[in-house]
């Protein structure tokens, strides 16, 4: 998505060779006006998916598959929690997550009413770096008996591996904007 | 908002006195629909009001907070994180927040870069309760030099005293469902 990757050169920072710091519009500060044309982006890659519902985790990845579940006709869009609630008291489905630019280990979970086995799941986040949160949320996916119909990034760091990791189970991945390499600052991007 | 009344009606669910689940539609599971109707109606009551900037605290808040904002011509939205992750390095406003539904007290932040003295915040947010997180974001606003031009709440529980608590403070609170009490399952709502 061009307009992502101009955005990302002019408003992203660099640091080290690991971290895409965009904070200014994607995942702190959103500019919601690129959000609903990433949403409508997803839309137009996922659209014969056949999806039912759109599934990320708290909290970053919420405004991208707010959009992408708008723009795909107002599907229903869940967000897997970090904590559990006093209001959550049916029973979820629960799944360990590593973050990677918060060096912590999460459990993500979902109340098992809102995914179902006859749903068609697509995931949406806003990093797609190693695929420790994807893979989480497939792990969810499995246990509701659902079917993953696809997975969707804002930006990829395709360095740290989680493409071709999904990709290898057999997973659709499309990512708006794809980091190769991260240097003095720069970012680099694959060119199609 | 009578929509939003009929669906709490429906589809929330009332336990003890306290808490008003709603998580099959607003948040844990949204309605894309509902919820980008509850953004036009927040720009409706606060389309006067000069905001610059939408204001939320992470994750559940994101949603209508979005919406909020996309409605409002697009303003930027920015969420209050609990968690400081590694790419927050250059400096951030912080308060303490009480959460009332997860019994645990946070410290949320917002960096510096993205409130400035010449915004107008409008803070947006799911549950109105006894005013907590308002009040911690409210701290924020305070310590960047900024003005809030009003707070929105998509549900509000007025027996726990937030609202009141807030207006005493001279800030406009508009509210799209107003609980009055919760008894034997029953959800009461203000009527106008």
């Amino acid at each position: 998505m061009q307009q992502l990757i101009e955005r990302i050169r002019k408003d992203g920072v660099g640091i080290g060779t690991e971290i895409v710091k965009v904070d200014s519009f994607l995942n702190h500060q959103v500019d919601t006006a690129l959000t609903r044309q990433i949403g409508e982006e997803f839309a137009r890659l996922f659209r014969d998916s056949g999806a039912t519902k759109v599934l990320t985790v708290e909290a970053s990845g919420i405004p991208a598959a707010f959009a992408a579940a708008a723009a795909l006709g107002d599907l229903p869009m869940v967000f897997a929690k970090k904590m559990a609630p006093n209001t959550m008291i049916d029973g979820a489905y629960t799944a360990p997550v590593r973050s990677f630019t918060k060096g912590t280990l999460a459990t993500v979970r979902v109340a098992k009413d809102f995914i179902s086995a006859d749903d068609r799941i697509l995931i949406i986040d806003d990093f797609l770096a190693s695929g420790e949160a994807a893979i989480g949320l497939l792990d969810i996916v499995r246990q509701a008996g659902a079917k993953c119909v696809g997975i969707g990034a804002v930006v990829e760091k395709a360095f740290q591996g989680g493409s071709k990791r999904l990709e290898k189970l057999g997973y659709r991945v499309e990512s708006l904007a794809v980091v190769t390499s991260i240097n003095d600052g720069n970012i680099n991007f694959k060119t199609e």
